[in-house]
């Protein structure tokens, strides 16, 4: 299996699935290919949720602003999992999700020669590397050694020397004499196409409360957006496990006035109305 | 076979197909993720056109606004076909055109455990179940007897009690007196993306028409967009058989101010002009 | 292997899937079904940057503003690989693409009945031909004259006799004294999703420049977006070897004022700035 994710839109990886069906018959299924132009970091954010619920698979995975400007082609493998992408950190959230830990963490440098294209290296580059990775890997391989051992005997790979990290911020929590939670600082991480706000602060953070302020301004958390009004705004912890700021059918990035990289503060308020 | 419909956007959907790959090698086709957020209704129009053109297979479908509320999630067997989604009446159209009868219809309610996250049983308990079912069922089983059988011997699925059904209206139709139909008081049904109406009014009561009245306009009808200029209103008989408010080359939802729900009258008229 | 494109949205294709399953068991493949609505020189321009990336394929492609006129629905040949499509032109710089030489481009015409739907014959023709077409090629076909013999063989086709034809126009070069492109006057052939604009000047004729005059305004000539600051208007060679005006992060098409169809003048500028 070869998953595909990309910033693209179509029909541009329709070009990169033909490229892979000149070396290999391995399934493609396509992660997403509408994600923010040019953002490794939201890429990234969407990669770490999606690719731990993959068998193990080789991802292909272009958001690449830095496209002929000579930055590395990678393959990090990530236990059983390899993931074939620019080097500008997009794949490592993603590798760390999938790791057992660190050391099951590894970057390979591509060999590229002078591609087709300047611009389109999702064809010219990306998609034949991830085509070879998976010819190399056998298909049926499961155990991270095996394809460790894969990827180590690929002449066109070297060992990465510095590839680009990108990790996301963690919260900064302060507490009550108590030791409980009494606010949170965090950050917006991304916003999905519902205008759900995804915050980096963990979903146990919120979990339980009736009300907590987000930026002062009270606010219900609710397990469900069925629990308000259409139209009202609630913090809920969404699927990722992060407290989300939302609108019942509604637009929580413009309720809440958040963009990705914006601060939010929560504060826990016991009112009862 | 497994087809996917929501409403989800992506990359969710592909966070779906990672735990059904985790089950399951058979084949994933997608059927829309754009859907109508959180309307099951126009979800149940669109199943009930699409999933009629395929072979026995089983479908996941999530337009599920009450998530987390607490609604069943079923498998609903409609002849050898199996559909697994929420509770709220979105597979019963579509089961009743894959069905040859009522007869060949039954709702069987998913035991769910406590699911990881409270806002994404696509993942955490549609995929799953679909993947379960797409098992349970031999892949080349077309018989209905079949599907029952290996529906039956599910240790996760009992039967469901009282499933929500959701039936679309039927127009109500007045004749003149020589029996002829004079006019039809229908509803929007669906907008498709290119703003096409789409009416409950089964396409005889309009076609062989050379004009009707819609909600008063004088409006012609024809088999295709081409025979009226661009920019130009219309009524034709769509791919789904039911009487269409277009425009050709523009939106129909627009020139005639109708939306999903609305009342639309249709009066006949012979005139020349 | 069966692709498919079209300017359908969702969930229409799923309906064209359905009916092939019913057929064969081929891998279907998505181009695209976001193309620009009824526009047949876009989808042209887009099959044939995307196709060529594939080995031999059957190829669905259905933008067809003349559905239910009479138009003819094609076969049409290039090399080893089979386009099924309306005889509007669409197949045509695809099939010269694949094809080795003119000679290896054959059309035929589908033997059509009266289809389900005046306006849906991408489910209720194409579809099903592309699965009898696939179905009469076998699969590891991959020499010219099998799959000629194959299309010669099946019985519901018959030799085109006078197909559209569609030929993107080409550039008229000015040179100057000592033989160098001095000027070029082209035509935009498409947008993409970013808003950069595709013209029929060959990358050539750019490539190398500092400055180029678009329309009489000195524009940077660049290998990478990055080259300019975001915002910032640039002429690139995209990945189909073409000219471009492209913003850095931004829309050509809105910047450059210029849309599909529309003149751009490129004019030689040896100015040091």
């Amino acid at each position: 299996m070869i998953t595909l994710t990309s910033d693209f839109g179509s029909p541009y990886p329709a070009a990169m699935k033909g490229v892979i069906r000149r070396h290999t018959d391995a399934e493609l299924i396509d992660v997403a290919h509408d994600l923010p132009r040019g953002d490794p970091r939201a890429a990234a954010f969407w990669l770490r949720f999606v690719l731990p619920e993959f068998p193990p698979a080789v991802h292909c995975a272009v958001v690449d602003p830095g496209v002929g400007t000579g930055r590395d082609a990678l393959v990090v493998r990530a236990g059983s999992h390899a993931i074939v992408a620019p080097d500008n950190g997009l794949a490592m959230p993603a590798a760390r999700a999938l790791a057992g830990d660190e050391a099951e963490i590894e970057a390979w440098s591509i060999a590229v020669g002078t591609p087709a294209s300047e611009t389109f290296h999702g064809r010219d580059v990306f998609a034949p590397a991830a085509a070879r990775v998976r010819e190399s890997i056998d298909e049926g391989s499961t155990d991270s050694e095996t394809v460790a051992d894969a990827l180590a005997a690929m002449d066109d790979l070297s060992p990465a020397s510095d590839p680009v990290d990108l990790v996301f911020p963690e919260p900064s929590v302060e507490r009550d004499e108590t030791g409980d939670v009494a606010a949170v600082d965090g950050e917006v991480l991304a916003i999905d196409r519902f205008g759900n706000v995804i915050t980096n602060v963990p979903g146990a953070m919120v979990r339980g409360r009736d009300w907590i302020r987000v930026d002062g301004d009270l606010t219900p958390v609710a397990e469900t957006f069925g629990a308000v009004e259409p139209g009202e705004r609630l913090v809920t912890v969404g699927s990722h496990g992060y407290a989300e700021c939302d609108v019942n059918d509604g637009r929580g990035d413009g309720a809440f006035d958040l963009r990705p990289g914006d601060a939010v503060r929560f504060v826990a308020d016991n009112v009862s109305l």
